[in-house]
């Protein structure tokens, strides 16, 4: 997606260790324009697929998760990262390790908003290691919902997320694919 | 809102204690359709202000802000609900003391996002106690930004967050505003 390639150039920060912070337009400030055309790309690349739920997991999934449903008018349902208590009863979770800070999290969604009636769509800002859509792919298998697919803003392709996504057999889309980091600056894959 | 009482009273689940769970549409799934209206009707009450950015704290309050967003077309930031890290340079902080998990968060925002040339509609989905809506009015004075008022998407009146934020002057819009609970029911301000 050209737009957003663009705007990772203009505003993307490289940081040491292959980091890149996109905190000016989706990670802390969001641009919801750039967050409407993003699901409206979305809504393209799955036009053909009977979803009928959007996935992701809090926080900054949502914004690039409720613009892909208000195009495709579907609902979206984010997965939570605290702990559930031991009161919430009818719950998915699923563990998810972080690289970055290096801890396990639960991820969570109540079994009221997901079931095998649905078909999903997960929805994520940026795919490294590919820890958070593995949890959220095990919570739609718990819920033996189907998965149309997994919609990425920002992929590192050279890091392991890809292809554990697609040994698993699921469709990935990713909107920018990151080949490098090179002298701070970003080098895309080549289409 | 008409829309949104309705939907109140359609979906909201009434718990001990004056606790109001609208995890169908707003807190945990989300109705991309119903925060669209929502950011619409966030934009007719301020169109006579000239915002510059909406504010508001993840996680909840990221979907009925990016929607304001798009309609108002202003970028919107989110505030932080982790401590900043040391590292974390230039960061606005206020803490916020939760009522119902009895525990004070540390909120912030990144000084890059807000300053004195900014004119901030703040936007949150609940106000009870009107903690955390006093923290990001907080951050904006940190900041030195004009602040045009507060949107909230379901306020419990009958709890201290109203009288908090009209003692500060700040002007406050709810969209659904509740009197109490009777009996599991809702019953709204009348208008």
């Amino acid at each position: 997606m050209k737009l957003l390639e663009e705007r990772i150039r203009q505003d993307g920060v490289v940081l040491p260790g292959n980091v890149l912070k996109v905190n000016q337009f989706l990670n802390h400030q969001i641009d919801p324009q750039l967050m409407y055309e993003i699901g409206q790309e979305f809504a393209r690349l799955f036009k053909e697929s009977p979803i009928t739920k959007i996935l992701t997991v809090e926080a900054s999934g949502i914004a690039p998760a409720i613009m892909a449903g208000l195009v495709m008018n579907v609902p979206v349902v984010f997965a939570r990262k605290k702990k559930p208590s031991t009161l919430d009863a009818g719950v998915y979770t699923a563990e998810v390790y972080s690289y970055t800070k290096k801890v396990t999290n639960t991820i969570s969604v109540d079994q009221k908003f997901l079931s095998a009636k649905d078909n999903v769509l997960v929805i994520d800002d940026f795919l490294a290691n590919g820890q958070a859509v593995q949890g959220l792919l095990e919570i739609c298998r718990q819920a033996q919902a189907e998965v149309s697919g997994v919609g990425i803003v920002v992929e590192k392709s050279f890091q392991k997320g890809v292809s554990l996504i697609k040994e698993s057999g699921v469709r990935l889309e990713s909107l920018a694919r990151i080949a490098s980091f090179e002298n701070g600056e970003v080098r895309f894959v080549e289409e």
